[in-house]
């Protein structure tokens, strides 16, 4: 191409790129996220997902205007390890909803980000067939050093695709137990992923989290693993029908299914909406939401305190305290009280 | 026998019971418990589980003595739902250990507790052969309102009985979520108590509990229920299978007994004399022990935060904005912030 032709380009390019990168008050962003720019509601999770206190306000009032139009999406959690075949089996599910007309939104919550700031969604190529769909988007997990803030982030991020229209959203979820008891207090159905092991016994699945599930599915039940996938799922509905009833009244189901040649999938599917159904007449899926929401509430005051006590008192302070209580040189309440005591004096001054 | 000789007794009898009623400081009491006097031992629990702030620095005082006399003693929870025979299975039980020259001291963590004042323990004549046995002490569940108060009590009167000399302290916990993580979080094996439903699955066991226990129990396996019990026994063996690895190492087991009939409470015995060899050879024990520690420093921490917060923002208040949550009128965010604001106002002013 010209030079001219390729300067206009450029121009555009970067006219893009600069709305991309504009920051939009939260009233026109709303407007924007409604409307569902893409560019928009990426800036929206970005905002709700901020740590530093001058984004407080600005994602309260997004969040307070967004709300009235969240809520219609149906919000599934798809756990397991790694190597669980998360990520395939997601764009598999995917693009089976998005083929019979849906709009998906793919979130995380990912504790090693708590830590390391790494994320389980980052390494987008893992997604790639979904990615570049437009009727799907993706939203690598945060990478916020706020403890515990993650999570809630999360629950607040599907309000914002909600709101952005997207009628399935799929929280990706590493298997480990806390993120899983948060997870699980922000979807409707959780789904739980292992893969068969050498015996019939299940690979990576941690104790406690399958009481959870609402549906087993052992993933990569193709080629040589197919016999023992269907040996798992008989042993895992075995252990599940040990535990007839759950809250729901749902009886937890164990399926097969392979991400790669899309068997099962649509197995699966119906069972998601048989759930629904099922919920939708007893009542539940109303009063588990209500619920969701005030545990959330009562959540995120026990992490703001928390937060609170974290900045009053020096994490060395804490360290020498708890390495005291180890070595059983003080009890659990002397600790407590130097600990607390330091607290109320900063907090004070604060 | 004569007025005079009667006189005499009343006297004697009066005198015991002042000495009972008396309350000694941290120092004197200390020395009575270590020195095993029932009355005395009774008294410090009662210091420790007490909810007056004046209380506290004793209480305090009171563990920082005996803390380097206590922790020699074998710790077990015994988990099940009302009906799951927990009581006389802790009767045979402790009297098998008894009878085996050790003393057994008997404690309950009562959720109920929390909210009617109720006691799982309250009622003595459940276990009335131990509670007769001078080498046994139980101690009913405190009726403390101090939510999540009353488990971390709990675990500091394991530390008054180990003092006083008893070797195995046997924990009663009713079957629900929350007080069951704590009882994991204070005990050395876990055991669960369930008993055969009518078809194979078990009865009252909650979802989830069975995935803490190392020993699973099905009670009553006896009579007619022999069948029920060897079949339930099977599925949870099989079940358990499913999750080959724990962080001690131990692979669960389920066996069945007859409290009432005292078969299989050898067996029981000897499976949690091989876990304790397993995990003091792989030095889980230990380390068990000390993160235990910091685990209950922690979570003293929370709740002490919790408890300041719920003295400075009314009730009526937290109620109101859980309303409004629950109806989707407010985010969790801005109930958050409206709750916190009040709560630093006060706190500052406090």
């Amino acid at each position: 191409m010209t030079g001219k032709k390729a300067a206009n380009r450029n121009d555009i390019l970067n006219k893009i790129r600069a709305t991309g990168r504009k920051k939009l008050n939260p009233e026109s962003l709303a407007k924007e996220v409604l409307a569902n720019n893409r560019v928009a509601l990426s800036q929206a999770i970005t905002l709700v997902e901020s740590n530093s206190e001058k984004d407080e306000a600005a994602a309260a009032e997004l969040l307070r205007i967004l709300l009235p139009h969240s809520g219609k999406s149906v919000r599934i959690a798809i756990s397991g390890v790694p190597g669980a075949g998360k990520s395939t089996f997601i764009e598999a599910y995917g693009k089976f909803l998005i083929n019979q007309g849906f709009k998906v939104a793919v979130l995380a919550i990912d504790p090693s980000s708590e830590v390391a700031g790494g994320s389980i969604l980052g390494d987008k190529t893992r997604m790639n067939i979904l990615a570049s769909d437009p009727n799907a988007f993706i939203r690598p997990s945060p990478n916020s050093g706020n403890a515990g803030g993650v999570a809630r982030r999360t629950r607040e991020c599907i309000f914002l695709c909600e709101a952005a229209g997207y009628e399935y959203i799929l929280v990706e979820t590493v298997g480990v137990g806390q993120s899983e008891t948060a997870a699980r207090s922000m979807v409707d159905v959780f789904m739980l992923l292992g893969i068969a092991g050498a015996g019939d016994e299940l690979q990576g699945i941690k104790r406690g989290i399958m009481e959870m599930a609402d549906i087993v599915v052992i993933n990569k039940a193709d080629g040589d693993n197919l016999g023992r996938a269907k040996a798992a799922r008989q042993e895992i509905q075995r252990s599940l029908h040990l535990f007839p009833h759950t809250d729901s009244g749902w009886v937890p189901r164990a399926g097969i299914c392979s991400s790669t040649e899309g068997t099962g999938i649509a197995e699966i599917n119906r069972w998601i909406t048989e759930f629904l159904e099922l919920v939708n007449l007893s009542g539940y899926y109303k009063d588990n939401r209500a619920r969701q929401a005030v545990w959330w509430f009562r959540e995120s005051i026990r992490e703001r305190l928390l937060n609170d006590f974290r900045h009053s008192v020096p994490a060395s302070t804490m360290e020498k305290l708890a390495e005291d209580v180890k070595e059983g040189l003080i009890s659990v309440s002397e600790a407590t009280s130097t600990a607390m005591k330091i607290y109320r004096e900063n907090i004070n001054q604060g």
